[in-house]
C-alpha cells in the first residue's frame, strides 16, 4: 500500500459504515477500493482529482462498472445525466462555484449500487465535507439508510448550492435592474453581459440537473428503495425551483438590457433635444443680425433713429414666439 | 394547556364539525392538537404565523406526515405543489394580496387526511374567515361534506383573489395603455415595470397552483371523493382562466412599452422634424447674408439701385420654394 | 302561466319536435320548461337574456344537472368549456359580433342530454332563428337525429360566424398592410392597435373553441351518437382553420406593425438627410463668407481685381466637389 | 351520354386498369363514373373544374361516400388533411404553383377506395399527366399496385413541387441577402414582404401535408397495403424536409429584414457622421470670423502687422486639432 | 473481373472480418459485392463515389434491399434518417468538414444487416481510416463484436467531428463577441452572417442525426444486440450535446448581434454627441459675434471704452454656463 503515490495526484477517502459502524480512511490506492465495496456495509468512495485512466479500468473491471461510464468519468465535459446498467446506477451532475465574480462549473460523477456510492471530482468542495460529518453522527438518519439516500443527500446539497448561487446572481440582476432605472452606468452593458454568462453557465448545470433528479424520483428501480423516493421528488421540486429561478433571472436581464439601450437613446434624445431648441431659436436671429451686416447702402430702418431698437424687439418677439411654441408642444 | 404561550406567535384555531355538531377553540397548544384529529369528526386546525419547528415535528409523528412535508411547510418560498403520501395529501399553493401598490405573495400550505385539514399561513387574511363563517352555517354544503370539499372551498376562495386581483392588474395595464397612446408619460416606463413585477408575482402564484389544482381535479384518490371531483375540476378551469389573463396582461404589457418606446422615438422625431426644417430653410439665407457681409470693395449689384430689393426678393423665393418642397413631401 | 312576467326580463322559446311533429312556444316560465323536457320527443329550450338564479337552480334540481353548470352558465365571462356530468353534457364557447367597428364576444351555453338541449345567451342573434328555420322542414336532417345533431348544427353556425369574422378582420389588416407599405399614415398606429385587441378578443373565443369541439368530436359518450362524430370532426376541423387564420392575422399585423415603425424612421432619415445635405454644403462656403467679412485692413486678395471673381469661383467649386463626393457615395 | 355537356365546365377522365390492361375515357359524365367504380379494376376518376353540387351528391350516393366529404370537396379553401370513412379515405392537400413572380395554392382532393381513386382538382397541371402517361407503361409498378399506390404517386409528385417551389425560393432568398449585404437596395423591403407572403402560401399547403402523410404512413387501415408503408413514410420524409426547409428560409429572411434595417440605420449614420465633422470642424472657425466681423473700433490684433497671419495660424490649428481628435477617437 | 473500370468513378474497398481473420479487398465491381456480404463473417463494403444507379439497383436486388433506400443513397440531399426494412437498417446522416473558412456538409449512408455494414459517401475522409486501422488489430473490441458495433462506431466518429468543428464554431464566436465588446469591427457583420451560416450547417446535420441516434438506442431490433446498446446511448448523449452546444452558439451569436448594433449606435450617438456641444456652445456666441456685426451705426456699447472687454466676458461667461449645465447633466 503506497498512499502518499495516490496522494499526490488524488485524494481518496473511504468511508464505510452501518449503523452502528465507521470506519473512515484518507489516501488508499484506487485499485485497492474493491476490497471495502465487496463488504456488506455501505461505503463511500470519494475522489477528489483526476484519477489515472488504467486505474480506473481496473476498479470498473472488479466492481462490474461498464467501461462508457468510466470514459464518462474522464472525460470532464459531460452532460448531466442518469444511466442505468442492472447492477448499478450512474449520475452526473455540474458543481457550481463562485470564483472570481464569475459562476464556475465542475463535473461530479456518482456511481452506486447495492452497497457502494463511488463520487469523482476534480476539486474538493466543502458541502460534501458536510455530509461526512452527518455521517460520523449516529443519530443521523444517513447512517440507517442505504447508498441511494446517501446520493438523494450528496445531490440535496449540490441543488442547495444551485438555489444560493441562484440567489445571489438574482440580487445582482436585481440591484443592475435599479442602478439602470435611476440612470444609465455606463459600465451597465459589461454586467449585463457578465451576468449573461453566469446565468448560461448555471442553466446548463441545472436544467438537465432537473432531468436527472426527475428520473431519479420515478424510477421503479431495486437500487432505490420506496423510502427514498420522496426525498428525490423534494430535490426534484427544488431543482424545478432553482430552473425556473434561472428563468426569471434571464427574463429579468433581458428586460435590463433592452432598459439599458432605451436609457441610452433617452440621454441622446434629451442631449438632442437641448442642442435642437437652442439651435432653432437661434437660427432665425442669426439670419437677421448677418442681414443687417451685409454691406448694402440704405439699408431700411438702420438708419432711422428707432431701427435697433424695434430690431431688438423683433428678436425678442421670436424668441418668445418659439419657446411659447415649444412649451405648447410640450417639448420643454 | 398554555394557550397565552402559544398565542403570542403563533395564532391557532380549531374548528371540530359534523353535519349537527360544531365546536371551536382558538390559541390551542398546537402539540395537543393531535387529540382533536383523532376524533371521528371532520377537523380543520388553522395556524397562522410560523410555528416552531420542534413542535411540528411532533405534531407531524402523532398524524403520520413525513418530515418532508413538514420541512416544505416551514420553508417560506416553496414552489406551489401536490404531493400525496399515503395517509394524507399535501398542498401547497400562495395566497396573493395587494400591498403598497404591488402584489405580495405567500405561502399557504395544506395538509389534508380521511378527517382533518390542517392549514398554515403567515399572515391572517379575510378569505379565510369567510369560510369560517359559512362552516358555522349548518345549512351549508360544508357542514355535511368531507375534509376534501373544505380543502377546495379554501383553494376555491384563493382562486377567486387571484381572478380580483388580476382584474385590477389588467384594469391598471389597460389604464396606461390609453395614457400611452395618448400621450407620452415621463413616468410610464416606471409604471411599466411595476406592473412588469406585479405579473411576474401573480403568475408564479397562479401557473404553479393550475397544475396543483389540474392534479387534484384528477386524482385518483381515495382521500377526494367523487361528489368532490366538479368542484375541482371547477376551480381548475378557474385557474386557468386566471393564467390565460395573466398571459394576456403580459403581452399588453410588452406592447404598451413597445408603444411607449415608439412615442418616445417619435416625440424626439417631430422636434428633430421642427429643426430641420427651420435650419434648412435659413441656412441659405444666411449664406446669402453673409456673403454680402463681405467686405470687398464692388461687389456686384451691392450699389444697383435694385439690387437691395432684388437680394430680398431671393431671398423669399429661395424660401418660397423651400416650403414647397417640404409640403410636396409631406413633411409638413 | 304568467308568460308575460318571464319576457320582461327573459325570452324563453320551445320547440319539442319528432320527425312527424313539430311544436313551438314562446315565453313560457323556466321552472315549467321541465314538463317538456321530460316528454320522448327531442325539447328545444332556447333562453335569450339572464334567468333568474333560484329559476335556474329550480330547473336543474328538476332536470338533474349540477348546481356548478347552473352556476357556470349564469356567471358571463366563463372561459369556453365541455364538460360532461353522466346524464347530460355541458358546452360554453363565446359568440363573435361585429359591433361598432370592434369585435364583441358573448358567452352561450348549451346543456345537452338524451332527448333536450337547453341553450343561454345573453342577446339574440340571427344565426339561431336560421337554425329554428331549418326546424320546421321537414325535410331536414335536424327533425330526424337527435340533440346531439342540433348541438352540432348550432356550435357549426358559430364556427361560420367565427369564419366570416376572421375574413373581414384579415382583410383589414390587409388593408393597412398595403397603405402602410405605401405611405406612413398617420392614424396607422391607432388602427394596428385596434385590430390587435379585435384578435385577442377573436382569439379568446376560437382557440379554447377548438378544444371543446376536439373533446366532442373524439368523446365516446352515449350522448353523442356514432353517425354525428363526423360532423363534429368536420367542425373541429373548421375551427382548427379559423384558429389558424387568427395566428396568420396576427403575424401578419406584427409584421405591419415593423413596417410602420421602419416607414417612421424612414421618413425621419429622408428629412435628416435633406437638412445634412444643405447644411455640409453651405457651412464651408458660409465660413468664407465669414472669414472675408472679418475687419482686418488689407486682407488678402479683397483688394485684386480678380479676387472676388476667384472667391466666387472657389466657392462653386467647394460646392461642386461635396455634390460630386455625395452622388458618388450614392447619398444623393 | 352527353360528354360535350359536362366538358364545358369539367373535364373528367376516367382510367380504368390491371396488371395488363388499360382502358381511357375522356368527358363522360359524373353521375355515370360509378358503373366504373364498380368494376374490379382499379379506376382512376381524375375531375378538372368544379363540378356541379347536384351531381357531386349523386355520385357520392352510389359510391357510398359521405356528405360531409363532398362538401369538403366543393368548398375550395378547405385545410389539408385526411379522414378515414370505413369504406374509403379523403385526403386533401393543396398544389403549389408559381404565378406571375408570386405563389398560388391550389386545392386538390382525392378519394380512395377499395378498387378506385377519384381526384378533383380546379385547374389542370402538368404533374398529373405524368403520372397518367406512367400508368400507359404496363412495365410501371403502377399498373400492378392498387389504389393507395397511385394515390401515393400523386401525392409524392405534388411533394416533389414543393420542394421544387422551395429551391427557386431559397435561391430567391439568398441572392436577395446577398444584394442587402453588398448595399441598401431601395426596393428590398417591397421584395422581402412579397417572398414573406410566398412563404406563408408554402408553409399553408406544406405544414398540414406533413400531417396528412404522417398519418397515411402509420396508418393501419385495410385500404393501405402493407407494401405501400414505406412509399407514404418515404413521402413523409421528403414532406418533413420541405417543412424544415420553408422554416430555414423563413429564418434567412428574417435575418435579411433585421440586415435592411440596420443597413439603412448605418446609411444614415454615415451621413450625418460627415456632416457632424463638417459642422464641428466649422463651426469655432466661424465664430472667429464671425468675432472679427464685429463693429468694435481697436479690436485686439486688427491692426498689428502679423495679425491676420495668426488669426489665420489659429484657425488652421483649432481644424488640425479637431481632426487629430477625431482620428484618435476613430470617427474618422 | 474489372476494378480498373469501377476505380475510375468509384472506389471501393470490401473488409471481410471476424475476430481471427481479416481479408481486405479494394476496387472490386459492386454487383460483385453479394458473393462477399453472404458469407457467414462480418462484411464491410465501404462505397466512395456516386455509384451508377443499374449497379445498385442490381446489388439492392441481390441483398434484398428496397428500391427506396437505394433511391435515398443516390439523391444527395437527404434529411438524416433511420428506417428499417426487415432484414436489415439504413442510416443516413450527415458528415461535416471546414473547407475553406466555412462549414460543408455531406451525406453519408450506412446499410446494415445480420452481417454486413454497406457506407456511401462521395468523399473521402479521414476518420473512416481510423476505423479500418482498428479493424485490422485483432485486440480491437470491433473484431468480436457485430455490424451494429461497426456502425456505432462510424457514428461515434462521426458525432466526434461534430463536437470538434462546434468547439472551432463556438471558439470563433467567443472571438468575435470579445473583439465587439471592445470596439465595434466594421467587418463584424459579415463575419456574423457568415458564422450564422455556419451554424444553420451543423444544426441541418447535428438536430436530425440526433433522433438518427435516439432512435438506434432505443430500438428493439434483433439487428441491434443489447450489448451495443448502451454504446448507442453514449452516442446519442453526445449528440444531444452537440446539439446543445449548437443551440447555445446561437444564442451566443444573436448577442453579437445585437451588441454590433447597438455598439453601431453608440458611436455614432457619441459623435452626434460631440457635435451638439460643440455646437451649442457656439450658436449663442456666433449670435452675439453676428449681432454686433451688424451696420447701425450708435449700437450700445460698441463705443464705450469698456465695451470689447465686457462682452468677450459675456461670451466666456455663457459658455462657461453652458458647460457647467453639461456637467450637470452628466452629458460630458
Amino acid at each position: 500500500m503506497q498512499p502518499e503515490k495516490s496522494c499526490e495526484k488524488l485524494s481518496i477517502r473511504v468511508i464505510d459504515y452501518t449503523k452502528d459502524h465507521l470506519e473512515e480512511r484518507e489516501c488508499i490506492e484506487l485499485t485497492r477500493a474493491w476490497s471495502w465495496i465487496s463488504r456488506q456495509t455501505v461505503t463511500w468512495i470519494d475522489v477528489v482529482g483526476v484519477p489515472e485512466h488504467d486505474e480506473l479500468v481496473e476498479l470498473g473491471r472488479q466492481a462490474g462498472i461498464h467501461p462508457l461510464t468510466m470514459e464518462d468519468i474522464t472525460v470532464p465535459d459531460q452532460r448531466p445525466k442518469m444511466e442505468e446498467f442492472g447492477s448499478y446506477l450512474a449520475v452526473i451532475v455540474r458543481m457550481l462555484s463562485v470564483e472570481g465574480g464569475g459562476i464556475a462549473s465542475e463535473q461530479v460523477s456518482m456511481v452506486f449500487g447495492e452497497n457502494y456510492v463511488i463520487t469523482f471530482r476534480e476539486q474538493p468542495f466543502h458541502i460534501f465535507d458536510k455530509v461526512r460529518e452527518k455521517l460520523h453522527n449516529e443519530q443521523s438518519a444517513l447512517r440507517s439508510a442505504g447508498p441511494d439516500f446517501l446520493v438523494y443527500t450528496l445531490l440535496d446539497a449540490i441543488v442547495s448550492v444551485y438555489l444560493a448561487i441562484l440567489d445571489q446572481v438574482d440580487d445582482r440582476v436585481e440591484d443592475l435592474q435599479g442602478e439602470v432605472l435611476a440612470f444609465a452606468d455606463p459600465l451597465a452593458l459589461k454586467r449585463i453581459y457578465a451576468l449573461k454568462e453566469d446565468l448560461v453557465t448555471i442553466r446548463r448545470a441545472v436544467v438537465p440537473a432537473r432531468e436527472v433528479l426527475g428520473s431519479l424520483a420515478s424510477r421503479e428501480s431495486a437500487l432505490i428503495r420506496k423510502e427514498t423516493v420522496p426525498y428525490f421528488r423534494d430535490a426534484y421540486d427544488r431543482c424545478i425551483q432553482a430552473a425556473e429561478i434561472a428563468e426569471f433571472s434571464r427574463d429579468t436581464l433581458a428586460g435590463v438590457m433592452d432598459l439599458h439601450t432605451s436609457n441610452q437613446s433617452n440621454r441622446l434624445a434629451e442631449i438632442t433635444k437641448f442642442l435642437t431648441i437652442i439651435a432653432t431659436i437661434f437660427i432665425p436671429l442669426s439670419f437677421i443680425a448677418g442681414f443687417y451686416g451685409m454691406n448694402f447702402p440704405n439699408m431700411p430702418i438702420v438708419n432711422s433713429p428707432f431701427g435697433f431698437t424695434s430690431l431688438l424687439l423683433l428678436m425678442i418677439g421670436i424668441a418668445a414666439v418659439m419657446l411659447l411654441y415649444f412649451r405648447k408642444k410640450r417639448w420643454i
